[in-house]
């Protein structure tokens, strides 16, 4: 069933070995309003952690800041080991163009995930199923039609105009790659950046916007994640503020048997 | 009211300027099991970023990834500022001790809290006013005396033996300093990892715990913060899985007056 060429997701996200110079190239099929997308973007960074030979243990936290946008083309990735012990390490990315300024800070931590007690406190949402609901129809955004986007609750309605008083901010959904691809971290990672910003639902309207810092925690490891061989993942997010021109967002990735594979949130700005 | 000579916390979190590097110093206060309270580290952080010369606006997004203890006494601060524009700044931050590894590292944003279209959907959590509680009583770790803490829910359980069944991770208190002290960006900073360890409720015991990686996002401009003019939060903390040796933990602190302050997000290791 699903594609064994290369998915459109791993070329887009693609990095070439250096010593501590990696490099990437942005990809016309995960673009943004000005950018690209910030997902693809975390996404390419955590691959060159991943495939970097120092790497060991699996992805637990991942932090990325977009400092400036990235313009389309080639960039660079300065990957640097910032401390390890036998349990974990800690790095540290940066990613610029043309020997210019940092344009996109991360750190991230990689740990081995021994087994201990497991709690699930939370509970997965109730969902229609995905087969059951209408793909999204797509938006201008290229990388938005690289997903299949199906709403259970809180679909963007923005073409009614701004909403006299402000709408809900929360959204539950199945987000899929439109050509089906086993989720991994990669997925995840760029999947939880996959939201739309939470100010267009509670405005009903598109303004200026772009994701300032962005974590993710991942709560399953590699061979757990490949034992689930999913496409899909049930995702839902919601904001708590939204003030002096930054608003919040939290979101939570299930596997469809009802496992937390990651928890995210994320601070943006917003024009309005 | 307030206390007009230092305030404890204020000894604890002080910073010696340098060019890039700065010096703190561990305090004897805060001290945890095997080293400094991370707040206090994360509040030390964030002082010094404050005190940067080249720093402008607010403190709009602090992580901190806790790559090794730190041990008592001085360390530096390998403070830089990555990236600006006219309305935010990245930071980053690499906390070390005798020109050793890192220990810390930090990355920060700070951000021109320019006024816009305000909303916020979450709503303050019910409680029994601060003069109605009685303080818990103190744990051994020091830097636990310097706060006030007065459990509305969820006051950790830890004298009853391991749980059979796992208790809620949830907790809503009130903190406060000891000895009261205006609540500013560092005090949100620090009382966003005053929380006590999720695990320990879910499990009703103190096992092995360390925080990983922590992110606070402040949704207040430091003159409104000022204009509050407070020295308690209400605070609400939960979690929603522990797996694989580490557990997530997300968490609000509220004005009095209903105002969401800051939300914060941690992964943390245990051991059980």
């Amino acid at each position: 069933m699903l594609i064994k060429t290369s998915h459109r997701f791993d070329d887009a996200t693609r990095v070439t070995a250096g010593d501590s110079r990696w490099q990437g190239r942005t990809s016309p099929d995960y673009w943004a309003f000005v950018g690209p997308f910030g997902g693809a973007t975390a996404a390419t960074i955590l691959r060159a952690l991943i495939e970097h030979p120092q790497r060991s243990g699996d992805p637990l936290a991942l932090t990325v800041n977009y400092c400036a946008p990235i313009a389309e083309g080639a960039f660079d990735l300065d990957v640097r080991l910032v401390r390890a012990n036998r349990s974990s390490q800690h790095w540290s990315v940066e990613l610029s163009q043309g020997n210019g300024d940092v344009a996109t800070l991360a750190t991230a931590v990689f740990a081995e995930r021994r087994p201990s007690w497991s709690h699930q406190p939370a509970q997965m949402p109730m969902a229609t199923p995905f087969e059951q609901i209408r793909r999204h129809p797509d938006f201008d955004m290229t990388w938005t039609r690289q997903y299949d986007f199906r709403f259970v609750e809180g679909a963007p309605g923005l073409h009614g105009g701004a909403k006299s008083t402000p709408g809900s901010a929360f959204s539950k959904l199945w987000i899929s790659d439109r050509t089906p691809r086993t989720i991994d971290s990669l997925s995840l990672m760029s999947m939880s950046d996959a939201f739309f910003g939470r100010v267009f639902h509670a405005r009903g309207e598109l303004v200026p916007f772009g994701t300032v810092s962005l974590t993710t925690y991942f709560h399953v490891s590699a061979e757990e994640l490949a034992a689930e061989d999913i496409t899909r993942v049930l995702a839902v997010a919601d904001a708590k503020i939204f003030t002096r021109s930054y608003g919040d967002q939290h979101g939570e990735l299930w596997s469809p048997a009802g496992r937390l594979l990651a928890t995210t949130t994320q601070v943006a700005y917003f024009k309005a």
